[in-house]
């Protein structure tokens, strides 16, 4: 094969490590440029290959570059822009492979979660049929973990770090004013339809007693009185209770527990999330003093406090992927293959993206205590590699050193495009 | 003087450094057993006392008094619990004496902000008339960063620290997404009455678009029209806006803008805070999708991020106390006198307690610029220095190794109180 340029985009919410695949790529392309030419990446993700804006990355000097990999943020642009269907979406498919024909683009990568993965695997289908060499490989990232046939995903264990560090802080600063004043902590997680960033908030309990007490899983339906006696339990035990609840908390009909018919349970109108209701339920029924929080972007975006495992593994499957391709394996993605538990030992695997497309692991049923509320020794065992060591970017002027590219865009070769 | 016993005593909100201050008044007074014997903690702070629960910190080995040094929350107990005036309280403030009577207390170091200073300055008085020697002197503490004659208070350069990387972090996340989604996200962080944590925010905004784009401040009344013109041009100019804002922001009439009425602006009952009701104004009048963010106790807790500056200076005060106790000084506090903003150059002074006592220190008006939406140079001269340098923790199974005291009481010598 000749020298051929490659394509890079990055889909959906930002991780704390997505940008170190990023790096990664470009840094692995750049040692062979025998084979990969240029790489361009998409302007906010696959709508910048759509609508022919391609960020040229090689005017990025290699100390730029190399900066991307302790900084958060998706350093191109992202987007929440599903292809759907070939048959629905075929113009936009085709459109693609034109763009890619008109930049001599052979390589393309694509890092995503689901809907990525799904997109990138028809991308390759259909560059066959249109007479269009292209090794289309996927890089996974996803704050939800929730691909299958890999351990677990870059971005993830970042997140995990950053809600177990917060939960076992305010866990120290409530028990210290449970005395005479807040009783209550409850901290809001990410985490719509799985538990995995709530239960890694669970971590942080590595002692009786310790925060956080409580668990709300949305895989778990929300039992009101048996939560309610346990904070009490928890209160009259230690002073103090602390809850990190999902987002996505469902009571036993199904509904989000803080949409339930535009009201909450005392009339309230509801603008809040899970954590808010969770706290006033408390309030409201036991009487407690609370402080909530809510993490909301700051817990995917916290590169400061990134995990050196998810840092390295981001890394490590964004050069997988590009030698992946080097070697002509078409509709792969690379993944973490864990070896053991403990001491962890992991390698890079392979998988088919025709098995990765739209199939979202789930937690594991016996992750969760029996009682609904908690991690088993189990989870932890899963859990806790993916949280080790520290990963520090650098700082200046007492702040995170994160780097901003130019972005500068590719002359179009093509007619507008309407998407 | 011969060997007298110590007090010690937490008071008011925790911060990431308030154990720093701790760690240095029980390894001072370890290293002067010629003058001081035993250091005793409230536990919960002066309520402790009152009770005549006294922490005996000797049973704590070195090691684990050294890791007070990193460890977030305050590892006696606090409370708020103001004791009003001699003529109110004078039952209480006796008892004090009593208890230090009883227990050869011969020395009170109180760590805390403004009702603090003022407590420890009646203490000393008192002690005088009842005839009970004491050497009263306090150490300063607060995120509210309001104390006077000090240049800044330990506690507030670490909340300081978070608040701006957070924010820097968060709107990168954002910058990434807000071609196809979000395009505002909201902070809200702390300062009921001072807006020094939101001025710390716009530390982060070192260059041209940079988050974030507005602060609004509790010392500026929210100016609806100027704000939402400000907002929309920085998402037609930058494609997206991060907006920092104080819990305490006060309408024209001073009123909190959660608080107008128990209704917010468009009718719904008002659960939340600013940072949610600058949100959903937002929506509302402009239509934008948004996020926002609680930082609440993480942002105090947030022992991780802590700035070196603040560590060093939080243990410096607790350690000076020490000296000026020993000494004889009484009735004072040792402060932060700054002797150059670049390169930084602090010392350690001394202020009277009776001049600090109730004075709350405001942030210049020279600080905010003219528009009333963003930190001038002065302030940002004034603020860098104070995140300056990173200290961070021991970590341990991937997570902050913070040291929980075994805290054994010391047997009661005198009748019960009621407080």
């Amino acid at each position: 094969m000749s020298v051929k340029n490659a394509f890079y985009a990055q889909s959906g919410g930002p991780t704390a490590v997505i940008n170190a695949s990023a790096c990664a790529v470009i840094q692995t392309a750049r040692a062979h440029p025998d084979q990969i030419g240029k790489v361009y990446a998409g302007r906010n993700g696959i709508v910048g290959a759509l609508t022919e804006e391609l960020i040229d990355t090689s005017l990025e000097s290699d100390a730029q570059i190399a900066k991307l990999r302790t900084t958060p943020g998706a350093a191109f642009g992202s987007c929440r822009y599903k292809l759907k269907s070939l048959e629905e979406h075929r113009a936009q498919y085709e459109r693609l492979i034109q763009v890619f024909k008109a930049h001599d683009i052979g390589y393309f990568f694509y890092n995503g979660g689901n809907d990525s993965m799904d997109t990138a695997w028809k991308v390759s289908q259909l560059a066959e049929t249109m007479d269009h060499p292209l090794v289309c490989v996927g890089v996974p990232k996803t704050v939800d973990n929730d691909l299958p046939l890999t351990d677990c995903c870059p971005g993830f264990g970042s997140v995990a770090k950053y809600v177990a560090t917060s939960i076992r802080e305010a866990g120290l600063d409530v028990a210290s004013m449970a005395k005479t004043s807040t009783k209550i902590f409850v901290l809001e997680v990410m985490g719509r339809h799985a538990g995995w960033i709530t239960a890694a908030c669970g971590l942080a309990a590595e002692r009786e007693g310790a925060a956080p007490h409580i668990l709300l899983f949305p895989e778990v339906a929300f039992d009101e009185v048996a939560f309610l006696a346990r904070v009490q339990a928890c209160v009259e035990r230690y002073g103090y209770c602390t809850v990190a609840v999902s987002e996505g908390l469902k009571n036993g009909e199904g509904q989000f527990v803080a949409e339930q018919g535009g009201k909450d349970a005392f009339g309230h109108s509801q603008l809040g999330g899970a954590g808010q209701w969770i706290a006033q339920l408390i309030k409201d029924r036991l009487g407690h003093k609370y402080h909530w929080a809510l993490a909301d972007y700051l817990q995917r975006a916290a590169r400061h406090l990134a995990s050196k495992t998810d840092a390295d593994q981001a890394y490590a499957l964004g050069r997988a992927a590009v030698e992946l391709a080097l070697a002509g394996r078409n509709a792969v993605m690379p993944t973490v293959q864990r070896l053991s538990d403990a001491p962890y030992r992991w390698e890079v695997g392979v998988a088919e993206l025709k098995n990765v497309a739209n199939v979202e692991r789930k937690m594991p049923t016996d992750f969760i205590t029996p009682d609904g509320f908690h991690i088993t020794d189990k989870c932890r065992a899963y859990l806790s590699p993916l949280i080790e060591g520290e990963d520090y970017p650098p700082y200046k002027n007492g702040l995170p050193d994160y780097v901003t590219l130019d972005n500068r865009l590719v002359a179009k070769q093509l007619p507008d495009f309407q998407i």
